[in-house]
Formats: C-alpha cells, structure tokens, sequence
C-alpha cells in the first residue's frame, strides 16, 4: 500500500484537514501518479458540506488533478514512469453499457460512473481525491496532458474545461454559430476561451460593465449587460446556442427569448433549485433547455488535445493548503479570476 | 362582403353568443369555404376568458374548422368549388423569413405569424375563427381533406392533431423507438394514435387504472400508473421521447428520469405556470426539456394524408351551439372523450 497525504473533510460541518490514509499498490493497469497541482472545484464545496445530500465521509476533495507518473503497472501502455498524466472527475465506470461504449461514460447506463472523490470503488471502498499527493487509477481514466500547457493552469481544464467543451461540442459552435455564455467564472471563462477557439461569433452575458474588458480579453467578440429590463428584447431569436453557467436559480425567460427556433440553452452550473421554465419560451419555437455534466474520457483527451493545439489554459491564482479555508470562501463570493490551484508543495503534514 | 353569422365573446367574462359579422369578399388567391364542422380546443377557452392576457374582442374563437369550398379567388390553383378543404390554427405569416420558407410558418421569425382568431390581419382587420358559418382564406393557408375520414372527426386533426404529430416526427418517433405519452385528453388521444400508426413502442401514462382499457383501444402497448411514489424507478432511462400533453402544472421529474442519454421530453400542453426544471434532471445524462408548438403548412397536409392513409381521425363527442357553454365547462373538466365538435348546421342566428 502506497502511503498518501491529504486534506480531508471529516463532516459535514468539518473543514478539510491533514490526513493520512493509503492507497492501493498499482495493479497491472494502473498508474501510479504523484500530484503536482489540483484545481479547487466549487463542487468541492457543495460535496464537502453535504449540499447535494450525497456525500461519504471522510472526503478528501479534488477533480482536477495535473501530476507525473511515479510508477506503472505491467499492462500498461500509453504512460511510462515520468509521463505528465491527469485525472479528471471519473476514475472507473460500467465499461460496457451503450453510452460506456460510446466513450460517454460519464453518462454510464448502468449508474456506475465512478466518481473521483465521494464515492466508492468496485470492492466498496472510499475514493479519495486530488487535495493529496499521489493518486492510482487505471490507465483507461487516466489523461495525457499536452506539455506545451503549465501544468498549473492546465489543472482546471479537467472539470471546468471539459464540462463547457463537451457541451459547445455536441451542440456544434464553430463557424457560422452566434454562441452565448452566461457568467463569467471559473466554468464561463473557459466556455467563452472555448467557444472563440472553435470560431464562433461568442457573446458574454454580464450583469456587470466592470467585466466587459476581461471579458473581451478571454474571447468575447460581444458583451451584453443584462441589468435594464428588455435588454434581451433586440437580441431575440438570434443565437444558435446558449452556455448557462451559473450555479445559483436564475430567470431564464429572457434567454430563452434570444434562442432561434430549434435552437439549445444548456446548463452547466446546476444550481441546487429547479429552474422556472415557462412552457411558452420553449414552445413558441421549439426551443430546448437541456443539461450536461462533464465529459467521457475519448472527449476529454479531445478537450486537452484541442488545448496544446490552441494554447488554451484556465487563468488562475494558485494557492495553499494553508489558505485553503480562505480560497473556499473567496470561490462562494465568486472573488477569484478564475479557478484556485493547489500547489501540492504546500501540503505540510508529508 | 359576405354576410357571416357566428358566435363572439364580448369580453372575457361574457359567454359566446351569437354574432353577425362581414367577411371580405375572395380576392385572387383566396378560398371561401362553408364550414361544416369545427372543433373545440381548450385554447378557446384560454383566448376567449383572456388567461393568457393578450385577447381582442369581440372574439369568435374556432381553429379546427373543416368545410366545403363555396367561391374560389381567380388565381386560386389547389381548391375548386365543393371541395372539402380545412384551415387550422394560422391563415398567414411573413412568408419571407427562413421559417417561413422551412414551411415552419408558425414559428415565423418576424413574429407575423397571424392566428386564425384572436388576431388581426396585415390590414389591422380582428380575424374570426370557425365557430361562423364560413370563412375566407388564402389558399396558401388552406389545406385539403381526405375525403375517407368523417369531416366532423377529422375537424380536431386542424390543432390536436397537428400539434402531436408535429413533435413525434421531428423527435423520430417510430420503429424501434419507445414514445411516451402523458395525458390522454383531447391531445394525449391524438398523440397516442401517432405514435402508434408511427410504430413506435408507444407508452400511456396515466394516474387512474380506468384508463387502461381505452388507453390500448387508442394504441398504448404499455399503460403505466403513475400513482405510487416511485412508480419511474423501474423505467428509468429507457425511453427515446416523451410527450407531454398535460395543460397542468406538475411534476416532470420522475419523467426526466425516464429518458435515456441525449433524450427528449417535449411539452405541448402549454400549462400557465412556469414548469420546475432541477438541472440534475437533465444534466446527468444531456437530456433535454422542449416545447413545441402546432405545425407549418406543409406539415399539415402531410399529418391529414398520413391520418387519410392510416384512417385516423380524433375520437369526438358531437355537439351544437345551444350546448356551448356546457361543452366548455365539461372541457374544463376533462369530461369528455376526447374532443367536442360544433355542427355548424346548429348555428340558429342565421
């Protein structure tokens, strides 16, 4: 067993602290990975405080993981000792449902994605995350990670970068496509860096005039303040394709509006309240609202390939295990530009 | 002009009562029809009390209106006198926009679709509907009936009829699909018929076992109760489409829940209040929430010679305009199996 240390929260009302625990010796598919950086997920939050109703403690957080193969199994073949390697928010799955096979397996059918942290592996034990120095997973739900990107900054691509990619994707912007992002934070941010990579014309939401330079900094080719009402009204029925990132309820009506018929407003930000949808702003031309939630595996390694190529990475302020309460609470007031990383360096309870 | 005798509300707490009213005389491209049958939709009801705030008095309700062609405009090509010849819900629109030119015009995207009532024309004249004793309409607008199906029973194909069958062919209704269908009123009946001749898989839910029956008389292969908690579970993520047909407000959770990955639940039952949407239950497998809303002319004529091909028509109750309000009010209640049909030959202001 390989000895590991890590910041855990033991409860719901704990915040996460040293701990110590053990992960498996690598079997002959797995990977062996030393931890360099991990992002800090605003799900982290949600899952360490219990919000979703859903959580195994102790839990030690963390999806984001960028790191350097330590060690390998004997059947592995796409790493070798030294490889930069990372892991994103699935570590296992059913691998053999449709939606397994067709590389979604965030998606599995048979309910058994297994998450990164806050779950359980197949023999029942507790999966413990990222805010730790070393993971083992099995190379199938393990990444390459292009070496032309910092490490550091690339870390977030792994949540935040494949939950905006995959959906811009299936949805098809690119050229030709009039694309909005709502919010601009960690997920918005990188849907707007995506949105302008694949060429479409990308238009940020805000309800803040102080966000319009940064906004067309990361990509926008447009703002549009959202604070007067009937701001939406000149822009109805103009958009392809909407990306919602926020994660608190909001009044989807007036976006809705802007969509052409037959045209998509996904949601990313998965805010813990039903959102109000009148049957009207769908109906009057056959609009959707659909969800999406991160990404399979094929999808991600696409997402981090697509990254190299364009010299796309989150932009972020690192940070410690020291302040780690105080990054939490900065990330619930929406107070960094965009996305925390963990320098597993400062992790002191080696 | 054409002396025409019909029934108006006055105002939106004034019953429908008889009402003398002038048409325009055919111009070039227009059909004069008598109307024979015309059904009751539960929108007239909605426009005619002005529930959804937007109505015009006074206001002769009637969008499913089935006749014989009287008079014919001199460039008029498709019709001659004494065919049968029906209008549906929209008698013009821009005619220029992409929609338009889709056959979508009931989605025209300079907002000018014009609905047979409760509108006015591009002169500013208030549009009457059938609840009258004929009707002047650009051919464009007019469709044909076949002439194997009752004219009174096919009179509810105008919007019940449309409005279902639209939906189940844009989502792919048909062989190896399985469709759900919740509701079995006026649009639910009608849908079920569809999704059946469509050969799909074809499931009814309902919350009365009494239902069960008449469900598979109408084409259900499956009749699920929807009573006990739970009742999705066993279901869950095993269905290509829902359409939803109820005018209610309620619960689309557990329905979400039975949809597989990349899966739709369409409404058309247009309830008042906003519908409650959690975005776990359309983000855990990238399923989407959808309205839509009748149909274009083009696929209206397809859904009648579709109905003619495969004998379809709704199941009706005949009724007269002395028994107006109290088919109305038995609308209200659900009490009736599953669409009322006015007999124009009980029109008595004539």
């Amino acid at each position: 067993m390989i000895k590991t240390h890590g910041y855990a929260a033991q409860s719901a009302t704990s915040a996460p602290a040293p701990f110590d625990f053990e992960r498996r010796d690598p079997g002959s598919n797995d990977v062996h990975i030393a931890i360099d950086f991990c992002g800090i997920c605003h799900s982290d939050i949600h899952q360490a405080r219990n919000e979703w109703k859903s959580s195994i403690y102790p839990m030690v957080p963390g999806h984001e993981i960028v790191g350097t193969v330590k060690q390998i199994g004997s059947a592995v073949t796409k790493f070798k000792v030294g490889d930069r390697a990372a892991v994103g928010c699935l570590i296992d799955s059913c691998r053999n449902c449709d939606s397994c096979n067709a590389g979604e397996e965030q998606y599995c059918e048979n309910g058994a994605t297994i998450w990164t942290y806050n779950s359980k592996d197949k023999k029942g034990n507790i999966n413990f995350g990222g805010y730790s120095d070393s993971i083992v997973t099995d190379e199938r739900f393990v990444l390459k990670m292009p070496l032309n990107l910092d490490p550091a900054a690339a870390a977030p691509l792994l949540c935040a970068g494949i939950t905006t990619y995959s959906p811009l994707k299936h949805w098809n912007a690119g050229p030709g496509k009039k694309v909005g992002i709502i919010g601009l934070g960690g997920l918005g941010h990188m849907g707007l860096k995506f949105s302008h990579a694949l060429g479409a014309h990308t238009v940020q939401f805000t309800t803040s005039a102080s966000k319009i330079e940064s906004a067309k900094k990361l990509g926008a080719d447009e703002v549009i303040l959202t604070r007067e009402s009937n701001w939406h009204v000149p822009h109805a029925g103009t958009f392809d394709f909407i990306l919602d990132c926020v994660s608190a309820k909001h009044d989807l009506t007036p976006y809705l509006a802007l969509l052409k018929r037959d045209s998509t407003l996904c949601t990313v930000g998965l805010p813990e309240e039903p959102l109000a949808i009148p049957a009207f702003s769908v109906g009057l031309a056959r609009k959707s609202f659909a969800g999406s939630s991160v990404g399979g595996l094929k999808e991600t390694q696409e997402m981090l390939d697509f990254c190299g190529k364009h010299n796309i990475v989150a932009d972020i302020e690192m940070t410690s295990f020291a302040k780690l309460d105080e990054a939490w609470d900065r990330v619930l007031t929406a107070d960094v530009k965009y996305r925390f990383v963990l320098d597993l360096k400062t992790l002191n309870n080696k």
